[in-house]
């Protein structure tokens, strides 16, 4: 729409919202503050759905006459029938629907759904998890939440069944009891993992000038993760980590990890790692380690969990294989984490590792256990360089992959806490706290 | 040292050490478990020094003859004056006496000196350190710690005045008191940041086999670390991330940060971040905030701190570096923190993130206050690039880089912290607890 011409880049353009002739199902607004009550007005005349308001300036300023404002557009637009997303936001992405959030972004449709009330976040998220292979089915950025709100997209996120994960990234709650029965409705649903921003005071600060948000402690918030079964994640990392996790295997019949890989010292802290996270890490048994022991010297190595492999077998991928696939038929473990190690390889180069990666993949699919990689680089560049590589390899083959233990064991005690406190609150056969 | 050879690769070859006709300071050792008493025995007769024993298959077998054997080559050298490193070791690295752990590693000196129970961390320690342009001036690989242990290197680095901090990777401690009295020692004389592997009990177990190392509880290693003024490091990366900050600026006067960024999300999180790990983001006042609003628009931005550029700002260094010094001028913070966004500059290429870096080194320059830069990549390779190649160049220029506000704070924290505790010990007059 502009008001000056008839065509734009090839695309047919109106002099106003209400000379479109077709219904409108959805309109982004980039223009100027005080020109964006017009449009609202329009949109209502036009009988236009959704309203997506990209400009800002509004109550996010906490300022006259931002505030106002944004009163003013969301009582014109309520008696229009018509519903905002925004101010001070990017919209919506759906793929499949051809909506676009931006230029230059993945268009490949997944099973993720994401909320986000900021815009830099909801970009920047949809490229970290493209890289992993993570793609979105939905996703809004919803800035100032005058009218549409976090509660509404949660509702429609628990509904829309091409959503099998919901993810957030939420500072304030505009209704806080219409929210809490929405989480936990959605969550009752589906995983559900939220970045909460705000939850100190000077976090709590820059909410209300980014988004005009009122947020909360960071304790309440905690007890309201528990109490919904909400999968708390504190960074971007940490939520794409977990969405990993539950996009790449079931979940575990326990806690119990099987750890594999080189090094001694990868392996001590390794399993610290999995125990700090709330994973049991248990002793082999002795006929295990025997077994392991027949083509494994003991001289400098672990037999006992993690194996902490010789050189003769770390560099043999049928023989790592062999160790992965005794650990794996053990009875006494949940899990397995295979551990590679980058940094040792780079000498070797990246074919080493890629045929690691292979052999790992393979003994991972002979066993049902959940199995997840762990490619550690330590942020030396050509170890990442082939880490990244292989990683990706890993994942295409449909596991999970994460830089570290610590990264790995946080994710899995996710997946395995979400799966735990369902059916906490499924056995208690009530809701904790009414709605 | 070889039976059969009189050079090898160039080098003169001794049919035995006790044949060497020159006094000898050093000896490395890779013989079979079996063959090492003898070498051991030929050490005290050729009156060498130290004795660094590569061999695995002592007590980290957990077995015999392996426990015995150890035993028995520490009282032949303890009769023989010769000191023992390992053995299940790789010995020292000290680039100015032109010793290195192992060949393709980093020669040049610096003034940082790491003892590891681990070899393989030692090796990762030294290539990730060099990324971050972290230099050694000594490292030890010291494996089972039969003779020399921890307590020794510790005494030894405290003394050494080419060595200005202190780092460690320690699984367990052969002699608690001894070890006590070292660390309050060292950390009253410089900073001491440890890595401790093996404080649960599933790593306690991997520790058994990796260097026969008992260790202890994470809530004894806690206190202890509190009452010797330690920086209790989780892992490498919060080890290189702490001593990059030592090594990049003096002491802050308080725990007030200033922060200028870009993105509503990130500047959140940040605010978060600093305030979790214990500083303290003042709310700017009116005056500033009214300098900062004569050229940045509040649509949709922050001036409150953090500072939330408006893009029109970021994207131009002139007005970036405006903002970073009326920040820093304020009175009202100690330490400032910048925030660079590589994912949002990935379509405007290197070369604007790189006159960024530009701009941000400068402007850091004209304040006393210590300034630490964040490279935002968020896992997208396009950006970690970039992120990289700006880093670099950031931390040739003196400046701490971290990749999160989360890690730069908790490093921030780390210096802190390490000069309160010195104080408070110091003002305490006597130690806390006796050695």
């Amino acid at each position: 729409m502009n008001p000056h011409a008839s065509e734009i880049m090839g695309l047919r353009s109106y002099p106003s919202i209400t000379a479109i002739p077709e219904p409108v199902d959805y309109v982004i607004c980039g223009v100027p503050a005080p020109v964006v009550p017009t449009i609202v007005r329009d949109c209502a005349v036009a009988r236009a759905r959704v309203l997506a308001i990209f400009t800002a300036g509004f109550s996010e300023t906490g300022e006259e006459p931002g505030i106002t404002m944004e009163r003013e557009i969301v009582e014109i637009a309520r008696k229009g029938g018509v519903r905002i997303i925004g101010p001070n936001c990017l919209g919506v992405h759906s793929p499949a629907a051809g909506v676009f959030l931006e230029m230059y972004i993945p268009e490949t449709s997944g099973r993720v759904s994401f909320l986000s009330q900021s815009g830099g976040y909801a970009r920047q998220f949809i490229a970290a998890a493209a890289e992993r292979e993570i793609f979105l089915s939905k996703l809004v950025s919803y800035g100032n939440a005058a009218d549409l709100n976090e509660a509404d997209f949660l509702e429609y996120f628990t509904e829309d069944s091409d959503t099998a994960v919901i993810a957030a990234y939420v500072e304030g709650v505009r209704e806080p009891r219409r929210f809490l029965a929405a989480l936990r409705e959605a969550s009752a649903a589906k995983p559900v993992i939220i970045l909460k921003g705000g939850n100190t005071e000077a976090g709590g600060q820059a909410t209300m000038s980014h988004t005009a948000s009122i947020s909360g402690s960071k304790y309440v918030w905690e007890a309201l993760c528990r109490q919904t079964g909400v999968v708390q994640a504190h960074d971007l990392e940490e939520t794409a980590d977990t969405i990993q996790a539950f996009g790449s295997f079931k979940r575990p019949r326990g806690r119990r990890v099987g750890i594999v890989g080189i090094g001694g010292g990868v392996s001590v802290v390794a399993a610290d790692d999995c125990e700090n996270a709330g994973l049991v890490v248990p002793l082999f048994p002795a006929e295990l380690r025997g077994e392991l022991g027949t083509f494994t010297s003991i001289a400098g190595t672990s037999l006992r969990n993690p194996v902490d492999t010789s050189a003769e077998v770390y560099w043999d991928e049928a023989a790592l294989a062999r160790t992965i696939d005794l650990v794996a038929r053990w009875g006494g473990i949940d899990i397995m984490f295979i551990i590679l190690n980058a940094v040792a390889t780079i000498r070797r180069g990246v074919d080493t590792l890629r045929r690691q990666g292979e052999a790992v993949v393979a003994a991972a699919r002979r066993t049902e256990k959940p199995t997840v990689v762990i490619i550690i680089a330590g942020g030396i560049e050509a170890a990442e360089q082939m880490a990244r590589v292989v990683g990706k390899q890993c994942v295409r083959a449909g596991f999970a992959v994460y830089p570290s233990c610590y990264r790995a064991a946080r994710a899995v005690d996710h997946v395995i806490g979400y799966y735990e406190n369902w059916e906490r609150r499924l056995s208690a056969g009530a809701e904790v706290i009414s709605g």
